[in-house]
């Protein structure tokens, strides 16, 4: 199997990280989005949403959407389980992998897309006005985020999870969208640092 | 357990279809968006992030968010099977389901959140350029679900599954968003017409 990865983009981050998690290693390639290489024919025909990651098994088989790539891996290999356990324990990890990825890395998109010079050409018009009314839904967020690690280890609970990953890659998607974490967030702060220090972090 | 619903809107749909699909009944109460009873202390105790759907157990444990609330149903209740079975069938559920909230219900809501006055309280400010730029991503996604659709009778395959759930959820949004189903796709039309005649459809 191929995984079609995007290394400086946030959701193949969140594959690359879970891989690393489970000690799964599988032949990858680079598309590169800054020189258009997702828009062409090629890699069209894998994906025609035109995003990446995508995985392609050996028998040709395609699964696009980076969720829907690290639930394979889960099934194929559920040890260590990374979307929970049992009824309850599945649950909370899909609530919480799913606040973070609506609540934050969304809007946190809309900022960076609709701001940043490098996005001028994919999001054509930026419009300013996007920017400022996501920027104070991700902080509102981030605070709904600290209270709940003041309580818990780990998102979900006392264990590591997919909802961990979504966060790191949440958190260090903020920087895109020069938006700083409030200094007085120290719980997501704490859990920031235990994720970076991961050595699937750097996957 | 109790659900805490909204008749009008779409995610709490999602699970209520779920539940009708499963067989399950349970206690519901109704949130009411318009009257901002979502965003009353009572209920902001339940869902700090002030949204419907929400599932409060016998126990007090609460989980939010609508795809949780099917996980946990789906955990407790497995047949029949609307999250998929074995290692590529659950991963081309996620895949279709995600592909459907993010290129079809997301754009919709833009469109339908910064057009209709009914949602000028809620979306301040409406920004009309918006609307502008996600009307085509929705278009665009629906023809993909239509090339889709010309080759399996539901979108994960032979088996009916969350991914049509959320289908049907998002192409009735349309309508809110006064985004017309353009005649030329058979395929979805055919979907929608058998989605539609199930007794879930009506939950």
């Amino acid at each position: 199997m191929i995984l079609y990865d995007t290394k400086v983009a946030p959701n193949p981050r969140r594959v690359r990280i879970f891989l690393a998690e489970k000690g799964i290693d599988i032949p990858m390639v680079q598309v590169d989005l800054g020189k258009g290489e997702h828009k062409q024919a090629d890699y069209s025909k894998i994906n025609a949403l035109q995003r990446t990651p995508s995985l392609v098994l050996d028998d040709g088989t395609i699964i696009t959407e980076s969720v829907a790539i690290c639930r394979y891996f889960e099934e194929l290999q559920p040890e260590p389980r990374l979307f929970g356990r049992g009824a309850l324990g599945c649950a909370t990890v899909e609530m919480w992998r799913r606040r973070v990825e609506l609540h934050s890395m969304m809007p946190t998109a809309m900022v960076f897309r609709h701001t940043h010079p490098a996005m001028a050409a994919m999001e054509n018009p930026q419009i300013p006005q996007v920017a400022e009314t996501n920027r104070p839904r991700v902080l509102d967020f981030l605070a709904v985020l600290d209270s709940r690690l003041a309580e818990t280890r780990w998102l979900a609970g006392d264990d590591f999870s997919i909802a961990d990953i979504d966060g790191l890659v949440a958190l260090d998607f903020l920087r895109m969208a020069r938006i700083q974490l409030p200094a007085e967030l120290t719980h997501v702060a704490r859990w920031h640092g235990d994720l970076s220090a991961r050595p699937s972090a750097k996957a």
